[in-house]
């Protein structure tokens, strides 16, 4: 249950700016469906203009990272903060992008296995090697 | 400054069972400079063996992602936990890899980015889109 | 569903050490209302006792900061640390004490950007310039 | 040490795009002190380009929350995330703008008792109590 | 939800690298009962293998610290991450191996506790004190 | 460096106030070493007296669980907080109570496993089995 109300479609017809926005997250992604976390910044048009014209940047603009890879990333950080909403929908995009389940398989290792190591560092409090640091 | 001692490679030549996993490193990696996260679990040989063999299946088996992509995901945990150590040594063997300045600004552009849309989702406590559930 | 038993009104009435806690809620915040969380620290007098003391301390003792303006900031912890519960009980509390939805819109925006430069600093290993230091 | 270059002011000054950028933090900010922040995100000119103009737009734009109390936030999220150089570089943001003893000191108290009933109510698994979701 | 398929014991059957796991569970936790997590892992018969090896050593295997103080140091982990699933599988096994209600409690106070200290710490940017650093 | 002035013992003698609190801890911990921390707060007097007078009663009064085994659940919350004063300020003080070489590699080992199936969870959002709940 949100703190804030979700705009239904109907909402969305009638304020010009977030339904600029809605066409065109729903012409970039190529889907009609346009998911709860938008549907929640509605309520903040400058914050939902800023948020999608950030993330179309970040995520959609042709790179040097593959659309798939960048969700990886995406997914690693959401499932790091513990964020139950943004690993699903990360998650759902990555299947939309092609990803397997040997994919996901390491994925998941990864993430487990990074927590781990992290954990270890910190609780050993070891310092930086000198061979890291950049000159 | 470390909570234990970080083995130097005279210490590590007088235990048979620590250098038997340093030598693994050495040769796995194909360098003979072992980081300060080892000579830290040299101090506890049955936790030294089950890490690297552990880093060593995750991150250095063949798999279905190219060892430069699960180093970003790594850095994306590491840097979402706060671990400095974790981000310099992990961003460290980014480089080794061949990251190049483009895929590193676009892998700190999408922790950025993901960090804070997570913090959106869970300060508007967005509920979970039922198109994102698996059956 | 919690881990140990909420208490309920009746339970309450039969310990007087639960019941003068909760009467001084009541007392305190002006409702009837008392939420699960104090429902939960019922089990624990002890450390029912001492949180109340605090939180009465911190949050409703006359200082320097208004009352919203605390609610702000606890928001913006419980966010931070993904906390559900503690998102929607302070959220809950900013309304009570009057939070438009100009302050709210400003506020989720303020948290999202904290969390991404947060991240940025992090992954990038910013060094803490010396004009930040105190003397 | 961060794990990419600091731009100087003569690096900046050969690059028309980032010194735009740093023209207008000067002059927004009314002083000619640039923080490493900034010069850290130089060598990625649109994540430095984007960045600035939603901290400009979020932090600096005037709103219905006085610019102290967005300091207050951010150094709240900054140390629920345990983000170092940013809880230095918003403490001193927050000294600009007349932050006094007092209110540091409640701040400090605030910030320390959310992440302790954070804690309890995480580690209770307390339920969110239906007074509190929107209808 | 899960992100993945969660496994029965009929599927279970069906695969005898992912039986002769849980086999091994089974048998070592003296209980018919598996948990979910393990049924996610099953996925992915690798992680699964190295997930339960690790367990099975570092919780099962008898050490120098009993096995509810282990629970009570992964409890305290998994309040501090904010993992919900982790909070209440590891506070069942810590009902298993006996923990009372009076253990409880004060593990409850001292992760409280923890968070706060920590929190404070982390705003007042502490500096590690000489006495404190191993030579 | 810490954003607040830590006070020296030439300070405390000044503030009766203050003096009582270090007093008492030196008192209760039989020892006249007084970490930063302490020296920090002493800048707020109600927040010292109310953080000590909570941390004596939650660590150093007698209750159901040992002097060590609180600490080394106050070292689990901190790695996993990434509080590097916390954690350095914690391991010295389970040192004080005698912890041997093995109990701290256990230690260390639980903490990162933990970690690391934490992690696991939150990817792959695994439903809280309903052999969990309390009823």
């Amino acid at each position: 249950m949100s703190t804030v109300r979700l705009w239904t479609d109907k909402d969305v017809a009638d304020s010009p700016r977030v339904k600029a926005v809605f066409d065109d997250i729903r012409t970039t992604r190529k889907s009609e469906f346009v998911n709860n976390f938008w549907r929640a910044l509605a309520n903040q048009p400058a914050l939902l203009e800023r948020t999608w014209s950030s993330l179309k940047e970040v995520m959609f603009k042709a790179g040097v990272l593959d659309p798939l890879t960048k969700e990886l990333i995406y997914i690693a950080v959401s499932a790091t903060n513990g964020c139950s909403y943004c690993v699903h929908s990360h998650t759902a995009a990555a299947r939309t992008k092609g990803i397997s389940d040997e994919q996901y398989a390491e994925l998941a290792a990864i993430i487990g296995m990074a927590n781990e190591t992290n954990a270890l560092a910190t609780t050993l409090q070891i310092p930086v090697d000198a061979e890291f640091l950049v000159e």
